[in-house]
């Protein structure tokens, strides 16, 4: 074992650390770090494992779609080992019920396999179903102390965002659950947004002091990576009205709607008083988004389509919009369509990638339990 | 599933239970309570599942004896149903490493069964070894509010004990892991000195929450029992000085020491300038420590004890207590060099406890999981 470090360093080195990842220079750091990344990817993917997931809140949207799991996909398809987890646990950080938790993890994984997630490659499995994993919360909350829980903005804006709610020690100490979920796979790339970069250092300062206070089993290495983020590549997309995407606003598209309730959507969707289409994201915020959000589903320029939209207005951009998406997400559809005629083949997968999980997180945790001497 | 309480009902609701617990009027009732359950044991006690536990930093010595283990014992014999955890995980609450961990649990180990604890009746298991258990800790922390957890009394003793020394998560949400211990097993008994009442009513409110938030598997009744307080019949017994025992003084006799280790800590017992010993626990608080010990191994009155050593002086009372003590305890000694000298029976009995509580905790959680709709 190596010198413990008191509680007292301790706290001031991880202050430090999130405070340092939070600054400009250290996002460039991380900026041109996920670029060599990328380039290692190509080269070589099987030095990674990824480990991403999602709260299951409610459906995929496309903002989700350009935003993450193409990216995801993507990736899968480069060849990273890559785990999926619902985090199923995380529904109640903030709210009093689990809700109709079972059909919106069932959606979540139809969702996933109809983008191209390929569960015999991809392992997709829930918090609640793996209690290896939950019990490094144990041994991780020892290394964490309040003020640094208290400390991390996700904690702080996330309680914000509830309106004065009691803060539940479910969400106070969510920081620790997710290093539980990067750790316990020993994940080694974690694809974020930049608001994230403080989380995921919070959970390389785990990884550091489990190191120092509790040990090793191989004397040569550490039990856990020093996880590193990967900047997304995804693209921001707005709501149909030019606010933040959420269902409660009604200005989402869902992956599982109809090619007419999009069209639908759409049609509502807010542009200007200006007839003539062009790209202007900084002056015309909401006709942009449309334009950037038709760009990527024809894989074109959006000031080209601007320009071929031209006087056509905000008709003519829409009647662009809805094609062009529908036709992208036709077959991400067609085949949620199949899979949702399957659901055994859903629960069969979940199933499989939750054995695999566990599987995953009972190595991990016998090699925990054994830095800690808790073998008797 | 029952109407939610909102956060802050819950809330306050909370913190009047942990006012009302410390009461005095309530610990009258919690007193009345106890004798009662007494009487209930003497007539029926399969009604009764008990869960106790020590954490394992030390080894254990006469205050620990006299105070809960021969209790532990009493009903265990009587027929209740217990279940005695050695809470590994809560050594790291508030220190920088675990120690010699294997050592201490399995010096523990070889006491419990020392001094009688049955592990044919009674289950002894570690935390570390019951992921289920642990994983409880996660729909729990969602039923606690970070400000209850400030609150808790226990918490606030233990941290200040601490020094100085930053708040751990752990030790922060201790109650709530202490709720997953005596709830996992629906334990509905548990033996509590006094100044734990309010630390039982954090486990009462947790399980009241569960059955109003997530609701029930079996509509008749909830998941989780309100677990009822059994106050103390053991004895308060003080270290050599007459201070609290503690092993950093030096002032504690250990189950494991030798009859002649035994009389040498007794021989520097802090007495006091007058020679003629009397039963007299206001004014001469350290001669009367020592009578209420031989008493209690003489399992005779501390005033007739002292009235037979009349001027006999310390020397006379030391005399006495060595020969009582060591007698009381030869027994309980003998039994431990038999058990020392065969490890692979302690690893036997922890690991059939082990698996006894994991088959207990598997089913609990999967009845959490279903109560709160997590079947996928």
């Amino acid at each position: 074992m190596t010198e413990p470090v008191t509680a007292n360093e301790a706290d001031a080195e991880a202050a430090d650390a999130l405070a340092a990842s939070t600054s400009e220079a250290s996002l460039r750091r991380s900026e041109e770090r996920s670029r060599a990344i990328e380039d290692q990817i190509a080269k070589d993917p099987s030095v990674f494992r990824m480990l991403t997931g999602d709260r299951p809140t409610g459906h995929l949207h496309i903002g989700h779609y350009f935003g993450s799991i193409l990216n995801r996909v993507r990736l899968q398809d480069a060849g990273v080992e890559t785990l999926v987890l619902i985090a199923d646990y995380q529904v109640i950080t903030d709210r009093d019920g689990t809700g109709p938790i079972r059909e919106r993890v069932h959606s979540l994984v139809t969702d996933y396999l109809s983008v191209g997630i390929d569960p015999a490659r991809t392992t997709i499995f829930t918090h609640s179903a793996i209690p290896a994993l939950n019990q490094l919360m144990l041994p991780f909350l020892s290394l964490v102390s309040d003020s640094e829980l208290y400390r991390n903005p996700t904690v702080k804006a996330e309680h914000d965002a509830t309106g004065g709610r009691p803060m539940s020690g479910l969400l106070l100490t969510y920081p620790v659950h997710q290093a539980a979920d990067i750790l316990f796979c020993k994940a080694n790339l974690v694809p974020v947004g930049k608001d994230q970069l403080p989380h995921l250092e919070q959970t390389r300062v785990v990884a550091r002091r489990f190191d120092e206070r509790y040990g090793r089993v191989d004397p040569h290495e550490p039990v856990f990576p020093q996880a590193e983020a990967l900047l997304s590549s995804g693209s921001l997309i707005l709501g149909m009205d030019g606010t933040k995407m959420s269902k409660s606003k009604g200005n989402t598209i869902e992956l599982r709607m109809t090619a007419d309730e999009t069209a639908k959507v759409i049609k509502r969707a807010v542009t200007d008083s200006d007839r003539f289409i062009t790209f202007d994201p900084v002056n015309r915020p909401e006709v942009s988004n449309l334009l950037t959000l038709a760009g990527l589903c024809a894989d074109r320029d959006p000031a080209e389509i601007a320009a071929e939209i031209g006087d056509g207005g905000g008709g003519g951009l829409k009647k662009y919009l809805t094609e062009a998406l529908n036709e992208k997400l036709a077959p991400v559809r067609a085949r949620r369509l199949e899979l949702e005629a399957d659901p055994g083949h859903i629960e069969a997968v979940l199933r499989e990638g939750n054995q695999r999980a566990n599987a995953i997180a009972d190595a991990t945790l016998a090699e925990v339990r054994e830095a800690m001497g808790m073998v008797y």
